[in-house]
């Protein structure tokens, strides 16, 4: 834990001694050449010349609070405060490196029970003190950025303490977690029992259950064993206004689904303390194999034929022909000259990566459920990669986050946003952002890389993950960045004539926070804004929880 | 339409000319042997004898709605307002029949789209008029009772004009059907396009695509095709503040998914007027079969196997050696007598049945679902009883709510009720609710019929529905019925040690209404009542809309 605080102080996500994975020379040479990089690095400011202004935490407050957690659970020294002093989007990390318009709360606060995080939030109302609940720190939309709103000072509460398995109930196959509980250690207590949770996103390694819940997670391998809000059975949730449980069956119609306010309230709705949660048996057979198909128009229609016939494998991802491209020009030129004449042989002008990975518990239901996917796979034209390319996949499916710190030491603009939409306006959506980010990123006459990958898909429409890579502005970098980020959530949201919605959703699974906050109304309407606020005031009359997030 | 509501007015579900099903002679020999019947037949009053009072309607604000509607679609006639004074439960059925203690609307209102529906919502804000949204009728709940709450006068908003297929997106398959569509009409309107719903709730014949909506329904093949908010993408609500349009991706991070507040708003929070749905191929191939297997906790285990294993049948049931029982008995005495060898031979003391069902586009895909169904069921004991059973429960399966008729008819207190829970819980919660049943209706020595069973499956629970008959009192047949339901829900709603959450659900899809409302709080707490109230407020600022009904 600390390990990974010290590191995220420092302007990046890479634990020490993981291995920073510094970019090969020849992909860096070919960076280079496709978006133009001055060869200045930018290593993070060291911490001890960050400008950490004094806790504006009032003593009282903190003697309190002390009192209730003990002293070395309030903490307020420049580490722990740094530490928690926002998420991991591209905006937070230089803001790290570069040490300036850093949101520091003014105390950390480590509970290690939900019962102190309740009585913590009792503490933090009558002293009018806001609280941002942090669990992994992952959030990319600043939703764990320590903002103040209307008061005068802001805690981090991090739920690190609840890091325990309470139950499992192997019959229903349920869990209870508490919130902090880290995803590998949720595996690993789960392993003890012969469960998976099976929710394997990008921040795996860092994000926690309470984090998923809140923000609406999706895992990879979604297509089988679904979002992360389809597991959720139950939660408990601490609140200004008293403890509340939700969750009593499996499928309920006693009024709305209120476990839904729970699980996205993101953090503004309440405190996630506890979540029961569908569990299903470990698997002891895995196989993950890789196709080229030929176009991303073909390759969408493909994956739309897998979902909508119900055979999707458990992880279905297909890249785009830059996504694939970066990906063949980084595995090394040699093999992928060698690939390219396959290609030519399958007459594949165009190729898209499609990645599939089944897992199960048996050998032969694998087998069956494979069989399946590629039986309706067989109309398109395809070229075959076998294991290894789905297998190289798999073992580096966490390792975004750190090539990105390797990227942004030598001054890569490197960020990525998602949407999602029904499978008629997939293709329009995906033209229209990756077209939007192009224009803002382009300058000097070079094109910015933007690479867009397929990651979850439904019988009715699937989501888009953008990844972008640019020379990063000197001068400006956050600017440049908003400015595209802009620019493509502008294109999301456009209006579709007759439709009256906008192209896609702001967020798949990335989740409001601060960051996309200004065009929430454009989704949920005039209506569905006061509805929350009304929610809001309901379980959090004074505004202590999480300001600015989610929430106006 | 209107024979349905002229029968409706009568006092029962039946549509002229559709067969009122009077009961065998065997059956009804052998049910007054069981539950003891006093020969006395309970006829419908005739609706002139009916106590119609004036309608209570400002004549200032009938003239608004007549000119905006039309004069013809403001009818405020005994006929027109008797037809829409409360749903289908069996209180509901005896008041009609009784003529006694109705709550009848003061005017009917017949929309014709979506925007004349927010402009009556308008109106009737504007003269403090309550509103009921009215759909097929079929609530169970008290969901449709003409109550006034606050307000001096109270309309129907009957919403069978809202009867269009908007529009059809083959390659999302996605369906933009109005509210006040019928499920046989949206069916056959979706077969033109090649579509199915899937949706076959036993209310299928009468029920709304905005009733199905607006109270989270389950149809009977849920298991394969899904509960209905399973299947929305997208709604269309008229509220007191404004049109509010929700859905734009399959699936979305952007904050809670609101559409679970339309969705099971039981017209509280809105009236639905168009809902996005998801639709697939219209199966060509079914295959419908019965087993017995022996016991319910034998049972029960078979269909957790199918849940866990993901190889459900589209439709799974399974009957209590009860409900099979006297599925057996009205099958007739010698088929029984021949089917009890073949029982004895496959040493089955106690028969439970179970109903399988698939349908698909594909005969192959069929059989390889039905095999994995069958191959899951290998390791328990029962009895194949091969097509006839299935078929028989096929062509038969809206058929409950005639056979209720005819029920009445003879003097019968007949009426259902049904849970959810987790599969460890589940057959204490059977045993519970069972009990109370016959504790509260057993009197004379004579027990109550009491049967059960379990309609849908998921990886960690089921529902559970049960069918009560017992002889009528005379005296007090609603007080009667009352104390059994009050019985049966404290058992369901009673707080397990450790889970700190009752032993199921209030509802698994029957709703809210007016009568469960007591026992609301009691499964969302006090924070879960206090926040639907405060989105009330938000969306229905003075209270028109549906009036004690899901929000006190």
């Amino acid at each position: 834990m600390s390990e990974l605080i010290d590191h995220t102080l420092r302007g990046g996500w890479t634990p020490s001694g993981a291995g920073a994975a510094p970019l090969p020379a020849h992909a860096l040479r070919w960076l280079s050449t496709r978006i133009g990089l001055d060869g200045i690095t930018t290593p993070a400011a060291p911490a001890s010349l960050l400008d950490v202004p004094g806790s504006a935490l009032p003593e009282a407050a903190r003697a309190e609070l002390a009192e209730l957690l003990g002293e070395h659970q309030v903490q307020t020294g420049a580490t722990a405060r740094l530490g928690r002093a926002g998420g991991l989007s591209y905006a937070d990390l230089v803001r790290r490196r570069d040490g300036t318009d850093l949101a520091i709360p003014d105390a950390v606060l480590l509970p290690a029970d939900p019962a102190q995080v309740q009585q913590v939030l009792e503490v933090c109302v009558r002293h009018d003190v806001a609280v941002v609940p942090f669990g992994g720190g992952t959030s990319v939309v600043g939703g764990v950025t320590a903002l103040r709103g209307e008061k005068s000072s802001v805690v981090a509460l991090d739920l690190a303490g609840l890091d325990r398995l309470i139950s499992v109930d192997p019959v229903s196959r349920i869990a209870v977690l508490q919130a902090g509980v880290r995803a590998p250690e949720a595996e690993s207590l789960l392993a003890a029992h012969g469960f998976t949770l099976g929710h394997f996103p990008q921040s795996f390694e860092r994000a926690t259950i309470g984090g998923f819940a809140a923000t609406r997670s999706a895992g990879q391998a979604s297509s089988g064993y679904g979002r992360f809000a389809d597991m959720v059975e139950g939660v408990r949730v601490a609140t200004p206004v008293g403890e509340w449980r939700l969750g009593s069956a499996p499928a309920s119609a006693a009024g709305p689904d209120l476990r839904q306010l729970a699980v996205g309230g993101e953090g503004a709705l309440g405190v996630i303390t506890e979540v029961a949660l569908r569990v299903r048996p470990k698997p002891t057979e895995m196989r993950y194999e890789a196709l080229v198909l030929d176009g991303w128009q073909a390759g969408a229609e493909a994956v739309r034929a897998l979902a909508q016939q119900r055979v999707l494998a458990d992880v279905t991802r297909l890249s785009d022909v830059d996504e694939t491209a970066v990906q063949l020009e980084l595995s090394g030129g040699v093999k992928s000259r060698a690939l390219r004449t396959l290609l030519l042989g399958r007459r594949i002008a165009e190729p898209c990566l499609l990645v599939l990975g089944w897992e199960s518990t048996s050998g032969a239901e694998l087998k069956q459920r494979r069989a399946a996917t590629l039986r309706a796979l067989s109309g398109f034209r395809s070229l075959r990669l076998g294991p290894r390319g789905g297998e190289a996949w798999h073992s580096n499916r966490f390792a975004g986050p750190r090539q990105r710190d390797a990227l942004l030491d030598v001054g890569v603009c490197v960020e990525t946003l998602e949407t999602a939409t029904c499978w008629s306006r997939l293709s329009e959506l995906r033209s229209a952002v990756r077209a939007a980010l192009v224009r803002a990123l382009e300058h000097d006459g070079r094109a910015p890389i933007v690479m867009c990958h397929l990651s979850h898909a439904y019988e009715t429409g699937a989501s888009l993950y953008f990844t972008v890579l640019a020379a990063r502005s000197a001068q400006d970098p956050i600017g440049q960045w908003q400015r595209a980020k802009d620019a493509a959530t502008d294109a999301i949201t456009k209006r579709v004539p007759g439709h009256e919605m906008g192209r896609g959703t702001l967020t798949h699974h990335h989740a409001v926070g601060a960051d996309h906050l200004p065009w929430l109304e454009s989704e949920i309407g005039s209506i569905g804004t006061t509805v929350l606020a009304a929610a809001k005031r309901a379980v959090d009359p004074t505004g202590i929880l999480n300001p600015g997030k989610l929430i106006r």
